[in-house]
């Protein structure tokens, strides 16, 4: 079954576009709890309510050995039918891209990784050759500093395009098996909106609702494709830290629920 | 002691600007033998020839558990005076980016780490914080497609200047403490030519010698600073992997040793 079949299943299954990032720093779990148990239980609390959990993995890479211990742990604790997405925004040269992509697919056993696109082709293709597996490459990234570069404006088969939308023609155009999509800060909802136009069947991996403060209507109004999904709303400190007490579960619950309601709300209110 | 005091000292007491690439697959090490043993042997066949080491990290993460011990202990096995790169390509939205540094340079205890521009300067600033650490900046990679967005023509203060010289001119910036350098492959001479003339003062990573097929001599002759020194010339495969033979570490020692001496050979025809 390849990324985008089991992300479709899961969509239908619970209702939902939102995905849980789980980045779990061991200082902010609840005291005398483990990285891994704190994970586990805001996967059993979520798992009817998401349609993918995204680990980022630098807040696992940080603790060493007993990081990626819950890293892994945490993986194969996801219901088979869930979508993982690892982000790890990798790229590199051509033979080290390769363990890159086994490092993420076949060690951790990810269904998609993040992938920055700037060492060009041959640093993305080896996370391709797999079509079961999914490649999001980063183009208009959520934070303050993604205009640096992403907006300059760039010379491209006679067009003048800022650097993220040449980024989202030349994924379109690796996307030969279907198993590329953009990532798109919400935190950008024109830009957004500019490349959903242009790339009317990728799938968009949208972080920055929640605490990085992204309009979660404009980006549910402005990303879904014509099928209305295609997106695949990420919110990390929002949820798992809802509360900070031995309610962190229910809480994290609670507020998946609301933003997983609030997006059906919102796409009910979308002229199909 | 910053990372500068530090490669300035080794690239004086070894004459050496040569960096050995620990990229160790553990199905290219002698049968029988481990990773962090064979990175041992070569260390200690050629820490007075070399002026840093630099592991990828995507080799030991594609080992898992296993290959991030070995990537710990040969960290920990290098001479204190030599400093340690980490080839990790990292890059994140800021406090994602503040983990990965963290990961880098306290949890595995390196004195520098690639770090790839995408995401703009707030993924880069973590790595900046702690003046004694260093940052490479992607600039001009040395892959085959590494032309695919690093050689557009973008419009920049007024300019057109393909993509790698707004990076390098942006990093060179961001340069306040001195401790944001480059990466310049050997495999594209002109462009290399180009930034350093543009950048008298930044110390270059330098790889693409030896199996990728740049050229060495180009590579000094363009790359060296005012004061003959500020690049990091790297050979990983080449000098590595020289005998595949339990005589690999004396091997690894020749290659070094001739690559070391041919460097400071064509520093000797360069007039100063």
């Amino acid at each position: 079954m390849t990324f985008v079949e089991k992300l479709n299943g899961v969509v239908q299954r619970n209702r939902s576009l939102m995905c849980v990032g789980l980045d779990t720093s061991p200082e902010l779990v609840p005291p005398g709890m483990g990285v891994f148990e704190f994970n586990r239980d805001i996967i059993d609390a979520t798992a009817d309510l998401v349609c993918a959990y995204k680990p980022n993995l630098a807040f696992y890479e940080v603790q060493g050995e007993k990081g990626m211990e819950a890293l892994h742990r945490t993986v194969r604790h996801v219901p088979k039918h869930i979508p993982v997405i690892g982000d790890a925004k990798r790229g590199d040269i051509g033979n080290t891209s390769e363990a890159y992509a086994k490092a993420l697919f076949d060690e951790l056993g990810l269904d998609a990784a993040t992938i920055n696109p700037y060492l060009g082709f041959d640093a993305v293709e080896p996370f391709l050759k797999n079509r079961e597996k999914f490649a999001f490459i980063l183009c208009r990234t959520s934070n303050k500093g993604a205009g640096d570069f992403q907006s300059l404006p760039c010379q491209y088969e006679g067009k003048t395009l800022p650097l993220y939308q040449v980024v989202a023609l030349k994924a379109s155009q690796w996307n030969k098996q279907g198993n590329v999509g953009l990532v798109v800060g919400a935190t950008y909802p024109e830009e957004l909106k500019i490349i959903r136009q242009a790339h009317p069947d990728m799938v968009f991996l949208i972080p920055g609702v929640g605490t990085q403060g992204g309009d979660l209507k404009l980006a549910v109004e402005y990303g879904i494709d014509k099928n209305r999904r295609g997106i695949v709303i990420n919110s990390s400190r929002q949820i798992i830290y809802a509360s900070r007490g031995p309610d962190f579960a229910k809480a994290a619950r609670a507020v998946c629920q609301t933003l997983r309601d609030e997006i059906n709300h919102i796409l009910e209110g979308i002229k199909g």
